[in-house]
């Protein structure tokens, strides 16, 4: 196992009616932002159920904060809250919306141009508290301290972690997914598998802890995935993919292991010149990338063929083959493609996304740091078309 | 699923060296109060570490913290702190030095008397904070808010919980643990193992997550306790026990499911009237309570033996009998008896036990509060000899 720190405060209230319960989590006198996006919750009750949670305090209100939140609509609500000397952000949606209200967390009291927090100029030395009412199991935003926000003027999509925007509590109420599109869901599922498997398919370390946690959460996304599409209102189905869509990215299985992320910053680049859905670029790039890098996981990949889909006979490629085949119809039962192709994008797109990640200095991707531009280029071209 | 609320603001440091890390941790002006048990980390260096990265600091020592850590020698303590003004509490030791020094924390602030902490008459509206290094995995105090403690005069062994006694930090570094005797390893294996059991055997709520996380837990505990036992600086095979100790009882696994620990509440008795190791009460009780509730615990019963023993064959009663005698062969290997005779305990001592639940009102244990006077009777008449 590798030496790690873990620290993790955000309280989780799970459950049906657990709305009801942020009343009792933001004291009384705070003068409250509500961020949301483009107004589901109005339509799904949930708008009601918080205003009702929070009746009789100082409510403001920030809608519209896009899917791939954006710097220039997140700084509108920064000047909203630093006009209203607001005291608490209370962010209700997906991730975009929980990544959204960190960076303005971050932004309001910050001192200089937001912009450096995004680019890792400038030091954040606090940071308004907030909470979240989760209604997308997806990104695990709700559970760590992590925020991407995209700069619409320059194409840019870039991070940011800090331990000061952990949301202080995060409802996760699963009867709040039951309106969800079928797109959301699948994309969620293929955002969350992915997340696992960045932490899980690298090199092994010795950490059976973590391999087996993450084994277990693939296993659940696959079982419980598509029933979630088949049987939208499941209690339990949605309790379960949104407490494993949680415990993907809250920094547990991560722990004392190596970490990959190169699908995530590929795909990060071609939501920023292409505009697809986040999950759509991780359903595409993370085949290519297991197989391009298929030597060096092979420890990794031969027990994720082994333990999550039971591939035991054969020879080791044949059961790498089949296990990458096995992923790929996965993300397409789950209605997200795994071809540039399939979304109209063709083989002349590869060159503008490699610059991308030159100009981002995404130059060393991986668990080794051994995904240089060429390799990126190989995952790519992969990627086109089967 | 059933709902939860989870919360654990722990920071955990992990790995070799990481004792040096508190420096970091503990704000340089407050005076600390270092805690600790019989001296062993006197003779292990670990004594030498917390000095060296406290260097410069005012910090005042309290020792001889026992097993089974008592009011009588706490309430030294409370009055130590109280009177050297003391800002900080860095426990150092297992479990009990943990435990003990939650209690120190709350009871130095509490106005009334400390031991209605204990009573659960009083409530708690501030502790001083504390961190932890932890040199034995087992008991999981180090990542959670309970304490234990028994008063000596009176055999009484109550437990509190509150969230303003979670660690602020706990260092675990698995080379502080390679000088243990094997009693403490087997001690602390078969303590994880309970604890995992107590929140894993209960009744199916269609909670995979947990239940595999659970499993997960349990696997590794079966592998890597022997090994623990046979290669004692073997640093991955600690790294993962005590991974696994904290894990078992940090919350995560028990949320949104139900809990047992009618075996902890029974064993407790026993530790309090003949003075055996806390594990070794679990290693006696967990199996009979196996046996004295399998019917109510059937489905659970078939998914340990099929997924933690591998048992799939013959039928379903034989099943579970092999997966409790497989439970206690593996305590039996971990060198912890499993039956009250091993230790000298013949079966007139059973009444004075079940008057001790009786005068604790611990008369409804178990998940469905079904475990009354006289089955808790019959689990200890059961657990007296083979």
């Amino acid at each position: 196992m590798l030496n790690f720190s873990f620290y993790n405060p955000t309280k989780i209230l799970f459950g049906k009616g657990q709305i009801a319960a942020i009343s009792k989590e933001i004291p009384k006198d705070q003068r409250i932002l509500l961020t949301y996006g483009g107004g589901s919750i109005k339509q799904n009750g949930v708008y009601d159920q918080v205003m009702a949670a929070l009746a009789g305090r100082t409510v403001f209100e920030f809608a519209g904060i896009e899917p791939n939140p954006t710097y220039e609509t997140l700084m509108k609500a920064v000047e909203l809250a630093r006009r209203e000397k607001v005291d608490f952000l209370l962010a209700v949606g997906g991730g975009s919306v929980v990544d959204g209200t960190k960076f303005i967390a971050a932004a309001i009291p910050f001192v200089g141009d937001p912009w450096d927090i995004l680019a890792n100029r400038g030091r954040i030395e606090t940071a308004l508290p907030l909470g979240s009412v989760l209604t997308l199991p997806a990104t695990g935003s709700e559970m760590n301290s992590g925020s991407v926000v995209t700069r619409r003027a320059t194409n840019d999509k870039l991070a940011f972690m800090h331990p000061l925007v952990y949301p202080r509590f995060s409802v996760l109420d699963p009867t709040t997914t039951f309106t969800l599109p079928p797109r959301q869901i699948g994309n969620g599922v293929v955002d969350a598998y992915t997340h696992i498997m960045e932490q899980y398919l690298t090199y092994p370390v010795n950490a059976p802890i973590q391999d087996r946690f993450a084994e277990g959460l693939l296993l659940t996304l696959i079982e419980e995935g598509p029933k979630a599409l088949a049987m939208p209102d499941d209690y339990d189905v949605r309790a379960n993919i949104m407490w494993c869509t949680t415990m993907a990215l809250n920094g547990l299985i991560g722990a004392g292991v190596p970490g990959d992320w190169a699908t995530h910053m590929i795909g990060h680049e071609i939501t920023a010149l292409h505009g697809l859905d986040h999950a759509q670029t991780l359903a595409i790039v993370l085949p290519s990338v297991m197989q391009v890098k298929r030597d060096k996981k092979r420890a990794k990949l031969l027990q994720y063929a082994a333990r999550v889909w039971n591939l035991t006979d054969g020879d080791e490629d044949g059961r790498i083959d089949a296990a990458i085949a096995k992923t790929r119809e996965f993300f397409e039962r789950m209605g997200v493609h795994t071809y540039l192709g399939d979304y109209g994008i063709k083989a002349d797109a590869v060159p503008a996304l490699v610059a991308q990640l030159e100009r981002h200095e995404l130059t060393k991707l991986g668990e080794y740091g051994d995904i240089d531009l060429p390799t990126s280029r190989k995952v790519l071209e992969l990627s086109v078309a089967a």
